[in-house]
């Protein structure tokens, strides 16, 4: 960490740096420009130390800028498991390899039959996941709110009868247990990123989590909610990125998709995209979908739906049957193109 | 509502829409102009249908657009209580009238030392609430995570001792219970604005909530999570402005001051403004606590620490005793000069 | 045009927004719903004369919305033309068909063994218009701010002996006849994409320009530019996605690839990407330019410099020569795989 | 300048930032943590040659970051002129002493009887400088662009007759000559905030410029625009907030208040605030002008128009002459309160 103090910081204000260091058994490298004094701290610390002496060190008056040289995060690092994280979900499939999984569903489940009918056409046409929303968060308390229990044991009976292994959201911690009963992963929905109460519930499971990256946060911030899951032991994180909030108002969201090799090169967890709320449009999804994949995905999760005008969520972001059986020949083109398969 | 067709729709796709709006007992009004077809949906509905019939038809392939006339939500609108709503928090305090409320302390409850001396402070120079964390959402796992119900108990002995009502924050549903037995006013952060869960549960209760705006939140997503607040029957719902992300980077966020004028046309609850998280930064919170007040905000809420350098959280935006002594000075002179008090 | 009143509108509100729309000859069409009354404007008149009443009539204080049915651009709209505008810089080049198109070159022209070098290289591996700025928009006064004529000069002399066509930036409207003299293609950067001064002088042009999305321009501005373009006669425009400025800080802009689908929705005109300032790394470069293909661009500008921590600008987000050349290797397959060719 | 490089880089990749920093003069003092190796640069060099050498290194591939210690700006800076820059326009009016200035009158200059009516009044209710606009930047090309020099000169028949100083904006520089003749400030819009050839030229004249803030400008890039208008001569810039873009729709722009008392502490240039551009709406504009007095502000640019809704430009953001006069009370009533004057 470096310190630098304003211009006419005194002795006597070098001097407090320097016991507050000392106070966290930190040393001190004292370098004076001719505008600024520059302390550098040295001394590896536990994370938990380091975030509070920054914090408090940029509390005095006089110091500018508290500058941290290493990141507050470890377990995420490419460092810390070079080859990269693989995540087996069901014999068939992994996440993480060469091969590109592709997760598929409506956006709420329905219906048994609504169900039935997307995953035997999703799995007829190479999706290897069945996703739908059981619980699901609305912006208005006047919408569809999900089947809730009902939806979980409907997406277990098309696991059993398809044998496709089956995504849902969880929501509240006092669900937990009974999700992780039925789904094969859990995913924590982007209004959820820094639901710590939650990160720190599935961080206790041993099952797969599809973390969604939240509409405002930062790569960092997306790191540390997926810190705050690997602290507590489970180590089966997929990131997902599914658009940011901006100013640009002709798509939902902003696909971000830079965030795939930024991720790729800062973390060893497998990286996923969602074009569907990326965009939230139908006529988008496709182009992003082969950006996705293009840019090094590890994987996809789309909305699709036999009727979006009878959906009951999202139908204006859900491809119909044929675009995605379109899209799906289209994405094995492009995998082969970049060494990779669907 | 209404809705456009795009050019060179067909009589058929005219029809499709009539068809999808009697479906929901709408009528429809067709105007066929030289380049699109509008057709207005004319009916009364209740939300929950108007919301999802908008989300069908805007799946159609060759509709355009779908343009609400009326806002979805209702209970939150100026309408529906014309007069303001005011919200007694004690025998002392009524929050929504001409009086402005102060509330002040610390980030998060450290010790009883700490919390006393304070309280103590900040009531002698008239703030009217005290708040501090018992439970802290922080970004880090490796950051103070608050004491926890030993912080609740510390904040009900300094109610008990300074005869000041208490404000903190809840993050888990599962402690909602004891944290409405031991403080005053519930707080709901800026992480948790859109955890559904969370908003149904302070519903059921009888006690107000301060509702803090999402850092990437638009005043209509404000006002639905205020929303589901008011539908599950507690009306007791104070709006507290923050800041927001943008992509400024010299603050921490970027405080929204104009949510204050619009907020006041719009809705009929009270609305807070929070200048210590709005500007992360103890030098730029005294001229935004003075700005809110200028620009119609009911009470503030600012932390104070009497050594920000050895405070466990957020030390770079609390303001000392000096500081904020001074400023309750200023904003009295504020208050005065807009016909209010402090 | 539709306008929404107010509610409680009265009778004389009415009237007065139906006399203003007789003014401009518009026919009014009344709805009284039972909270709203919707007002349905009737005529078709000229673009100027249908922003300025929206304006006017959004300025009555008992108006709550003005919603326009058209856009208000038309030159631009894929309508107006829509096989796609197909643009002939050379008779070797022609932009908007299947063949993508790569531009290539130093961020600044910088020397004369400089730009040989790298026209050399780029065109032996496939690129086929030498970019180089001579005038330099930068952020600090203190910056290097390009060669200026001596730079446009170096060019065309590039431009001759290796035959390849050149792009290069114009910043000031009493630069333009001579860079129109020496370059085949008219850059206006991001920073200039509201300048309209500048955007009416190009229109005067017959030549083709590349017009940059501006970092905080919305599609719809962004299209409103090129019509300024299009309106003084000028319809050779290629739109180029660079980056917009988001709160996300990972990368220096967040490159908006949803707009690719988008504008070829909208516009008939083609549409470039540019990963180098989209993403300002080097690092994402090969990543962002694959995905840009992929989501179907119709061609990249790339920043390549054979020793990019020697450049004078931009040598961050620069790639080498040997990046370049596998990164258009991989270009080639994805081009295949879309059925496109590079 | 403080350079981190990778984690495992080797000696020789220490050796080559050293060499590059002798290549420029700069000592380097190397310190080996144990994770990094970190370089201070040592040294005091010339702007230009510091913001080269910064990008150069990098570029360079085993760097993680280079970090500054100083600002790359230097005229701005408060510690240039420690006791705030004044401005006198007039023998009656200065900027930047205790004295709040307001600057008030209609978006565009549309007819003699207009501007005069404006001129007359403003004056009555204690504004001390008319603004108008004679070259308006508009979106659209088919939106009233202005009466141009038919503008400049109605405004310079108003100041004849009333006395006011007048302030106008200039986007060509060919136009600048003229604009400089007839007003007394020169006002640089928020879309030519980074038009380098514009504020060259204003930095070559001696007359005061009113700086508006570009709507997604970093308050660095802000700064960064003054300099180059002060590295030209003209010492004589009011900086202005205008409203930035984001992501809330509610308000036309987000109007960042936080950055006066951010600016008062960064440098010593008077700053303005501009309440109609920064909400775009009527309603919202009186709250915003106290707030901004409040937060320290020097001055307001205000929009007023006897009818609204006649107005050829902005008429939704335009005082009505009995809001402005209601308003002209309540700013008197504020710098009161914060020991100013109006």
């Amino acid at each position: 960490m470096i310190i630098v103090l304003k211009a006419g910081a005194s002795d006597e204000d070098i001097q407090k740096v320097v016991d507050k260091l000392k106070e966290f058994n930190y040393g001190a490298h004292i370098s004076r420009g001719e505008n600024r004094v520059v302390i550098g701290a040295i001394g590896e610390k536990r994370m938990e130390e380091k975030i509070l002496i920054m914090e408090q060190i940029s509390s005095l008056p006089f110091v500018e800028q508290v500058i941290p040289i290493l990141s507050s995060y470890k377990l995420v690092t490419r460092e810390f498991n070079p080859s990269g994280t693989k995540i087996r979900v069901s014999p068939d499939v992994e996440i993480g390899n060469d091969q590109i999984v592709i997760m598929a569903g409506p956006c709420a489940v329905e219906s048994k039959e609504q169900l039935f009918e997307i995953a035997e056409f999703i799995k007829d046409v190479g999706a290897k996941v069945l996703r739908g929303g059981a619980f699901k968060p609305r912006t208005s308390p006047y919408s569809f709110q999900g089947l809730g229990i009902e939806g979980l044991k409907l997406l277990y009976k098309a696991k059993q009868k398809y044998g496709l292994p089956v995504i849902t959201e969880v929501m509240d911690p006092r669900d937990l247990e009974i999700v992780a009963e039925y789904a094969d992963i859990i995913q924590i929905g982007a209004r959820n990123m820094q639901n710590f109460t939650l990160l720190k519930e599935v961080g206790k499971l041993r099952k797969p989590v599809l973390l969604k990256r939240g509409i405002s946060a930062t790569l960092e911030e997306f790191l540390f909610a997926a810190e705050y899951i690997m602290v507590g032991g489970n180590s089966e994180v997929i990131l997902c990125e599914r658009g940011i909030r901006t100013f640009s108002d002709y798509s939902r969201n902003t696909l971000d998709l830079t965030i795939v090799p930024a991720l790729k090169y800062k973390t060893h967890l497998p990286i996923f995209v969602d074009p569907s709320h990326g965009t939230g449009n139908f006529r988008y999804v496709p182009s992003m979908a082969k950006a996705a994949i293009a840019a090094g995905a590890d994987g996809l999760i789309i909305e699709v739906h036999p009727h979006p005008e009878k959906a009951l969520s999202d139908g204006p972001q859900s491809l119909t049957f044929s675009d995605f059986r379109r899209l799906m020949n289209e994405l094995k083109s492009i995998a082969n193109a970049i060494g990779r398969r669907l």
